[in-house]
């Protein structure tokens, strides 16, 4: 939920009504009428994501195949018109919205599997297909693909290769860009070319790499090749009880650096352990300072072992109690109690400020002091669920938008977290991306110059920014002025994480 | 070995002795007589590396720090002269080779480890440093950094990065570029940045990825900050033993579907066993078609689990022999052969030339067939000893080039190696880069867009093709085009792979 003020967008590039009537014509001829959107109340599902921003698209389409994707950038080119993909609109820091309007392209027809290779370890898929859909088809077949999002029952993997997405069991496989080998893509003249391929590790530049995480605004994707892994034979979830966050933190450190990597490592604090407990009945002790939500897999006997090291690193820092779940039934109670955190909050509080940031994972204990410190001085309450392994922490900022002053509060906040966040090494976003909610705090952990390069590279590929124009980027003048919020007009609660 | 023609390069950026004169005044002015050497003695030693490329540097510089490499790179871009890393010349594609002169800079005083940070499972280095001197000084810690090029002893971590190096362990664990969490680099501008840093997945673009094999054509890296990890419990080593190449590569298929992903998986047929067993007296068996060397790692439980499994999928496809090394010298003793197997077949040859050729591993059976057809054809002896876990090829056609034609029907039937690599879905170059050597063969997998594409990011990173020139990418006219070699000179037979 963003509260960062940020720009409605130039104007200029709006259609006139002329210009849109001859736009919709010559793509309803591409793709066909009933494929292209353009009447205000068709459009008005599209102006939103997960996050708060909005911004209403001239026109939107839904093509079916490539060709067609390539055939609407190649128009929007010749019409200098914006282009915006856009999946299930579940992103979180605003990178799906329109702000500067145009054409947003809906992959909700080209949704499929389009081949299964288990021998070579991949699966070709179309990038409308949603990231639960591919581990459903695989898992007869003894795999799975690995990135899990929280929001993978409706997100989709289109999405998940622009926002680099993670997830809860990214601590021990990787993020996106570590299961995508390769990409068919339409570049901004209109071409299309793969990057990447079935192999690792092509020769030239790593294009593929470059692409996962830029946000939409290099390329459209229209294929995506991932990497597909077998089913671990034996999963183990347990829970770790403490009466610090401290010991929490030194226990996440140690088990690291052991060199025990398990498959998820999470931290739930006090205030959301009371959330999730009345929420979901999972069995979470509601007085406890910190909880540890830690999962092992793979072959028994090594799960076993690492279950051992676990429980032994756990006690020496005082967990007070340690709770394998005993059957699967248990173990999905316990990640439902994790995985509904953040709508358990919507309890508690009528609105909240989900931030994203990371720390290398030493500093845990020093930065969640600190983040506590900082909401004291502003009178907030706030909130840790966060995969801590990974350092990457989600602190939830309660608050309510009907009390004068407390947004601004809450804004100040969420900035000085993130800035101590950059401060100690770690960096203002971990898995929920830039979009139009963070490009502010990109300088605090880019230079001008750095922040040149990359747009340097925005510039080779998306000369005319046509592609997600207005994002990723700070502003210009905007970089270390971050401004008062003049219309905070959410009342919702954002459920996603 | 390179036997393709390639231009010398334009000379007219070779600087008058006047220029050099004063550039190489100015170099000394910032850092000191020692450490800036242009005499044509002093400069032979820094023509090659471990292809048989030469190029003349005009002066070669030794910097200490990173402010020293960035006044190099000001300097160098005043007077438009080229600017070439270089680490131990150990490459195999000729990346290092100044083939336009200018200032090749060498990484042999910035060779320090400046911080290990074990909590964190990372370590930070410069450039220079030799990679198995960073594993060396991780060990007494219980910790390594994981990718091992065969020429681990004396290629430095900098080298690695420009070609993202592999070795026999990427199969389970990745290479270079799943291995460097962030770098600091010069950009051609002479700016100091840093991309990525010491936490994975940091907002904007991937650009610590984009620069990883980018083979010095992008900017100048003055340290580099890697991932370590903690030394497996438990490591066994076994060869299995095969009467056809469809066995052994049948073998590789179905260990890889199982799920079981071994640390290594190398293959060797008969012609490199009869070399290596001569040489190296491992206990391979001289008479068999193909062997594979397998090794399994981790936990001891699962490696034995493993261990069994590889067995009997050997046993499966007909292994008449598998014989898991008793101890530690066994081991060491299979991985020598298989080492040093490149220098075992200078026995049995005066020259040979090695391809490097990915394909997907299924298709290993009919690429070996039609790398023996191809061969058989051209009257040319080849052996096979590979990564054949990835699919990493690399045939060795062995030659003499006192006979008239030989050298000519050899680049023939590398070319024509490369080219079935590229048609079942594979890639020229698994590990040793393009470089000079494999230019026209990029034409085999990129479309003029894609080399387009790549050479926009090019022209974004390094307008005025000051650094690396004349690498990477087709020269214009030869993509198709693959010429006579006209001054074929190198005697020597190549001991790197």
């Amino acid at each position: 939920m963003s509260i960062i003020e940020k720009t409605a967008g130039t104007t200029d590039r709006r259609l006139s009504t002329a210009q849109k009537a001859s736009v919709v014509q010559e793509l309803r001829g591409l793709l066909g009428t009933r494929n292209v959107l353009s009447t205000p109340y068709d459009l008005t599902l599209y102006e939103y994501d997960a996050s708060i921003e909005r911004g209403k698209p001239d026109i939107v389409v839904l093509p079916s195949s490539t060709e067609e994707v390539a055939a609407i950038v190649r128009l929007a080119a010749r019409y200098q018109i914006p282009v915006v993909p856009r999946g299930a609109g579940t992103g979180l820091s605003g990178g799906a919205v329109p702000i500067q309007g145009g054409i947003v392209i809906s992959f909700a027809r080209m949704n499929r599997i389009l081949e299964i290779d288990i021998p070579n370890l991949r699966a070709v898929v179309q990038p409308g297909l949603v990231n639960l859909h591919l581990s459903n088809a695989l898992l007869p077949q003894g795999f799975y693909y690995v990135p899990d999002p929280s929001s993978q029952r409706s997100c989709t993997l289109g999405g998940n290769v622009g926002e680099n997405a993670g997830g809860p069991h990214t601590l021990l496989y990787g993020v996106t860009t570590n299961h995508v080998t390769g990409l068919e893509i339409v570049t901004a003249e209109g071409e299309v070319i793969e990057v990447g391929g079935m192999t690792c590790d092509t020769p030239g530049y790593d294009l593929t790499g470059l692409l996962i995480g830029s946000e939409g605004t290099l390329c459209i994707v229209t294929k995506i090749i991932v990497r597909i892994v077998p089913v671990p034979e034996s999963v183990k979830t347990m829970i770790a009880v403490f009466n610090t966050m401290d010991d929490a933190s030194n226990t996440v450190s140690e088990i690291i650096a052991s060199g025990v990597i398990p498959a998820a490592l999470e931290m739930m604090d006090h205030m959301i352990l009371q959330a999730v407990e009345a929420d979901t009945h999972a069995g979470y002790p509601m007085d406890a300072a910190a909880v540890l939500l830690i999962e092992a897999e793979g072959l028994k006997e090594s799960v076993t072992e690492q279950v051992e090291q676990i429980v032994a690193i756990s006690k020496k820092h005082h967990a007070r109690l340690i709770r394998i779940a005993a059957n699967e039934t248990e173990r999905q109670l316990l990640w439902a109690g994790r995985k509904n955190a953040f709508g358990a909050v919507g309890r508690i509080s009528p609105e909240f400020y989900v931030q994203d940031g990371v720390v290398p994972r030493t500093k845990l204990p020093y930065v969640l002091r600190r983040i506590q410190e900082i909401c004291d001085r502003y009178d907030l309450k706030v909130g840790n669920v966060f995969h801590a392994g990974d350092g990457n922490l989600h602190p939830l900022i309660l608050f309510d938008s009907q009390k004068p002053g407390e947004v601004e509060r809450v804004r100040q906040a969420g900035h000085e977290i993130l800035a101590v966040c950059a401060e100690v090494g770690g960096s203002i976003t971990g898995e929920h991306g830039v979009g139009l909610e963070k490009q502010a705090e990109m300088a605090l952990i880019f230079s001008d110059v750095d922040l040149h390069v990359m747009q340097q590279v925005r510039a080779a590929w998306n000369p005319n920014e046509l592609f997600n124009p207005g994002k990723l980027f700070p502003l210009p003048g905007r970089c270390a002025d971050i401004r008062h919020l003049s219309s905070y007009e959410s009342k919702q609660t954002s459920r996603k994480g």
